[in-house]
């Protein structure tokens, strides 16, 4: 029996709650106001990038029963910024209050771990890159036949940004891999090394009513296991079939929410790399290239209100991140031409997420030129 | 000489403080945070518009030295959100502080002034409707006479959404008057009643460095002297010529930020209205519209960066305002298509400006009608 408390509260009355303090955070607050939405923050500090941007904050610690429960009590919908979180914790939290939260806890648990999500998508026929389980080291040496050699290691819980990930390019590789293995409770995951010619994402979103939509096809570049820039719109020949199956899982699992999705393009196949079940870095262009950006969009969801289909403001995009080099605080140019959306970071890091850049235009490719050129200018 | 303390200060640490926590200040918090400003706002409550979207508020009045000093210290960049507020305090307050305050307090001083406002536009030669200036009753008779009967008497300061507002509609109401300018200690202005075919509006932006850009003539529809909707673009043939009257007038003035200024359209003349030295209801419209908004393009002028010259993202575009009609809450029906702004008022009250809906499309008219049949469902 699903739960509805929604359609007890008044829309202007409607308090929504993010589990954590970040940027992504920051911006799903930012596009709260707007809708009538009251934004309220769990954070570890009052100096977290979303605290800065509402009135609401609740410090406390998302590890903490109590800190979770009392956040709740003053919540109608809550949602994550990040999957790597106590969920089973917040779902026995939430028991007998009543607060919607999305995507629902349970499936928050099936997708974060890198294991079950790998086995959500072959139960879909969703492709991805050939993969073996690993409990036990011996498994190692199994993988390495199975998948024909070079594979990458990933733990099964907590992952991102590189974090968590091992190469295995060859087999004397394998002991080193073995130790880590023998040394850790959870379960890996060995996937094949794939090599690709580009990646790309998309970012879908599904409704509690059902509604579903997707924005488009984007490239995006990593670096140094960091998103680094967008561009878009992208095709591929696949993308469409795949993009079906992927609305077919959503509504299976009864996913409420964004879903960003990331593939890669081996030239030939249209393999999808990970799933990310909140709103994403690869999304970040729709705040100006969009009518409706994935922040507003994954707030919609879980309101159960008619889901818009975003429509384009431009031909292209292109977002750029705005990564710390230094400890030095970042310095800007006079006269960049982008968007900025600064995250508010008391403290610039080499490898910290600072902000990103927004630009549309007409060509992908000329945007991300001047792109480039311009954020060589900023001082990080 | 001029005071640049912007030029000490890494843009990532600006603080930027509006006085008073209306929807103008609220919108131009939204608009500061992606920019890296820190907003604050000088509040008389915590419950007001502007204080639920930024962690940092100061409650204080306005018409507090002290107050205003303590709201300053903090603060880089200070600009207003009502030209009706003790700007000589605040000039004041605010001398031997380290502060840019835009636009000048002597500025807003001359333009808060309906009398000083009338004489700095006959001063550049813009036309607006014929003026006399009323310091004691007999002046009221002199004015029937002067302007040709019918006029509209303001009083010189306070005066908005038809407060201080008076009609002499025939030669017997100036008995009536007569007590109202007796009774007053401030001077009046006796402007001749103007019968028009359509109002219109338009945004201007000059910056601290000079640059000056505008948005488009909009047509604007008042009712109940209250901001009702606004579309866009209108053309007028002397649109251009006024344009650069004002260019030079904010210019010679060393006018910053947003200057919103209304106009009548006589079927023959553009007049303008009147000024309103700050963000204006009639440029609500850029926050979807064009690539920046009125509020980021304020905080940009105030920073003495390069102005942008705002792009259009469609080929027309319309606001609603949402005004109470009653004391009960908002209801919205499913369904709506137009972009939210809500102001995130406590109560609701007739005639209050409640938030306002967002339109883009390729013809106003269609998108005008859309509006208004949209409306019609919210409850209000």
């Amino acid at each position: 029996m699903k739960r509805d408390p929604i359609k007890k509260v008044r829309k202007t009355d409607i308090s929504v709650g993010f589990f954590g303090g970040g940027q992504l955070a920051r911006m799903l607050a930012l596009a709260a106001h707007p809708l009538s939405l009251n934004p309220k923050v769990l954070a570890s500090s009052l100096k977290d990038p979303a605290c800065s941007v509402t009135s609401q904050n609740f410090i406390g610690d998302t590890n903490s029963k109590a800190d979770i429960q009392n956040f709740l009590k003053n919540l109608n919908l809550a949602t994550f910024e990040s999957e790597f979180i106590n969920v089973s914790l917040i779902d026995e939290a939430s028991k007998n209050l009543d607060c919607y939260i999305f995507p629902s806890p349970s499936l928050m648990k099936q997708l974060q771990n890198r294991l079950s999500q790998k086995k959500t998508l072959d139960r879909f026929r969703i492709e991805t890159s050939p993969w073996h389980e690993i409990s036990e080291s011996k498994d190692l040496d199994l993988a390495w036949t199975k998948l024909g050699g070079k594979f990458v290691l990933k733990s099964s819980f907590g992952g991102y940004d590189g974090n968590g990930t091992f190469l295995a390019l060859k087999q004397s590789d394998l002991g080193k891999l073995s130790e880590k293995v023998s040394n850790d409770s959870q379960k890996f995951l060995a996937e094949k090394f794939i090599s690709f010619k580009r990646e790309l994402a998309c970012i879908y979103v599904r409704g509690r009513n059902g509604d579903f939509t997707h924005f488009p096809l984007v490239e995006t570049k990593q670096s140094n296991n960091r998103c680094d820039w967008v561009m878009g719109p992208m095709k591929h020949p696949d993308f469409k079939k795949v993009s079906t199956k992927i609305q077919k899982m959503m509504k299976d699992l009864d996913y409420v929410g964004v879903l960003g999705v990331e593939f890669f393009d081996t030239g030939k196949k249209l393999l999808v790399n990970e799933l990310a079940p909140r709103v994403h870095n690869s999304g970040h262009y729709t705040q100006n290239a969009f009518d409706h950006s994935q922040f507003e969009m994954h707030l919609l969801a879980g309101l159960g209100e008619k889901l818009p289909k975003p429509q384009a403001l431009s031909k292209a995009f292109v977002m750029t991140n705005l990564i710390g080099e230094s400890n030095k605080a970042f310095e800007f140019p006079e006269g960049l031409t982008g968007k900025l959306h600064w995250y508010n970071k008391l403290e610039n890091r080499s490898g910290r997420k600072m902000g990103h850049v927004n630009y549309i235009g007409k060509s992908a490719k000329t945007l991300l030129t001047k792109a480039l050129n311009e954020r060589k200018k900023i001082s990080k």
